[in-house]
């Protein structure tokens, strides 16, 4: 199932996949008695658990057969609507925390000239950095020149979770869905230069935050219910800029699989539904490449996973 | 104006201070046809802006004078409440953001053995480790043994703030609050025995993550609207354990001021209503005295700032 917010008249409503179609759970009450009782968001709906996530998918399949009029009612009334002809906006918008892997894949480490850490890294992304696949990259006008892009497989927390481990790991994640870790470059090099204790950790502050800037957290398109991805350790995943392939990957290249994180960082944070843990960067960055290359006004990145679709946003000046 | 969380019947009500009694602003509207536009969280109250907290204010007043027979209802109906039977919850539950300072009192950089910084250090504090002043801290079972406090002055979000001047910066600020930014420190010594340059930056990641353990981030009691606090500048704050002074600094000894902070971090993020930014720690955190001071079961710990009120939190162990 492929749970999507859609916008309808400056409205963001929770709705799910039907074929080429979407079923608008807000609007679909009308016409379905049990979609009144769906949350009206996303991170709702997860919050609500599997009783509500199998409500949505009954809802679905209803809509998909058609059973009685109801398809033809739904169509009429605008509460089932051709995909291509609505905005997508990011599945959640305000997940309580993003919690970013980096340095993850052995790949990419390799191009960055960086040894495999000893323990996961990871940093927080703001979530008011978060757009949907249907909004633009903007550059930031101080720092426009070093724009890179990380295409990112990521999970989304359906329970509380704290403290399990990584076998138990995920039955915490209620689905799957892409983010990409959009990055000014501005301040990488700095790290390698840094002197002291205190000069590494300044300069990773700072490469950090140039990946806070508005819009750079791209996310979407849908989230996948984690039944659509048989298995998240062996998962590929691509970006392609304006068409042409960037980054190729494997989830079994990771450093730190998904559960380990999970596990290594649920010793310490409480994650919530709607949370979202990101697994890192595949090689194929820009500032990795010889010569470097950055995002300019006009770009489409799009990173896509099978499974879950394409997050694809034009990139533009502010 | 003093806005504050209450808890009724098990739900969050958002609440204005009216003397030695509380407004319970969900309930109001029975007897105050102007509180039925009030929105339902203090978070949702302040992006609604300056027009929906001078609704408030003069809800306050009204209470406050008992017009007409206004008072006598507002009790009868339980609308307002006496404070010392109220149970409340952090102002805010549920920030988009908590931006932690660090390294940020000249004292507390000179306890710690740290030079101080020539830019603003931060990390994100999660806000899944919100607690109300009603709640203990937990030690956690895997680490109890180095919990330790800082009490810090913070600031909360009004309005979208994203590359604003330290000019304009309070300009920005709905209202204050106060932070404990409880910290487990058994990370803290490898910071400065890391090698290498990945070596302090995981150190430093560790050391952030005993942070983030739930019931870490004590908030509140109230936050105070900005007029209350003449110059954010000029405010006396005060630490004590179990009623022993253990903080007591003023934040004109802040290496970033306040303004400084929100011009640097504001060049990255977008800032939201509600988001909250908090100065750092003072000096007198127990890991930085000889001998070292934690915190047990049975403590208690209390935050105070005068205009704000006193941020007290028992501590028990899990």
């Amino acid at each position: 199932m492929h749970l999507v917010t859609i916008e309808t008249n400056g409205h963001a409503h929770p709705g799910v996949i039907a074929g080429d179609e979407v079923l608008d759970l807000s609007a679909a009450g009308q016409f379905m008695p049990d979609a009144r009782s769906v949350p009206p968001t996303i991170r709702g709906l997860l919050a609500a658990g599997a009783i509500a996530l199998d409500r949505v998918r009954d809802l679905r399949d209803q809509a998909l057969e058609g059973r009685g009029s109801i398809a033809h009612q739904l169509r009429e009334s605008g509460a089932l609507l051709r995909l291509d002809q609505v905005r997508l906006r990011a599945p959640i918008e305000d997940p309580g925390m993003v919690l970013a892997g980096g340095m993850n894949y052995h790949e990419h480490l390799k191009e960055m000239n960086t040894p495999a850490p000893d323990r996961p890294v990871s940093f927080v992304k703001s979530s008011a950095a978060i757009i949907g696949p249907a909004d633009p990259i903007i550059l930031p006008p101080a720092c426009p020149d070093m724009v890179d892009w990380e295409g990112e497989f990521s999970a989304v927390f359906g329970r509380e979770c704290h403290n399990v481990s990584a076998d138990d790991a995920l039955q915490y994640i209620a689905g799957y869905t892409l983010i990409n870790d959009v990055s000014a470059r501005d301040w990488v090099a700095p790290i390698f230069q840094a002197q002291g204790v205190m000069g590494p950790i300044h300069a990773w502050e700072h490469n950090l935050l140039g990946k806070q800037f508005p819009t750079f957290c791209p996310l979407g398109p849908v989230i996948a219910t984690a039944d659509e991805i048989a298995d998240p350790g062996k998962v590929n995943i691509t970006t392609t800029l304006n068409g042409q392939l960037m980054q190729s990957a494997c989830t079994d290249d990771l450093v730190f699989s998904l559960p380990q994180l999970i596990e290594y960082y649920s010793r310490f944070y409480r994650f919530l539904p709607g949370d979202i843990i990101t697994t890192g960067s595949p090689s194929g960055v820009g500032y990795g490449r010889n010569p470097k290359v950055f995002m300019r006004a006009g770009d489409v990145v799009a990173v896509r996973v099978a499974g879950i679709g394409t997050l694809s946003n034009r990139v533009v000046a502010s």
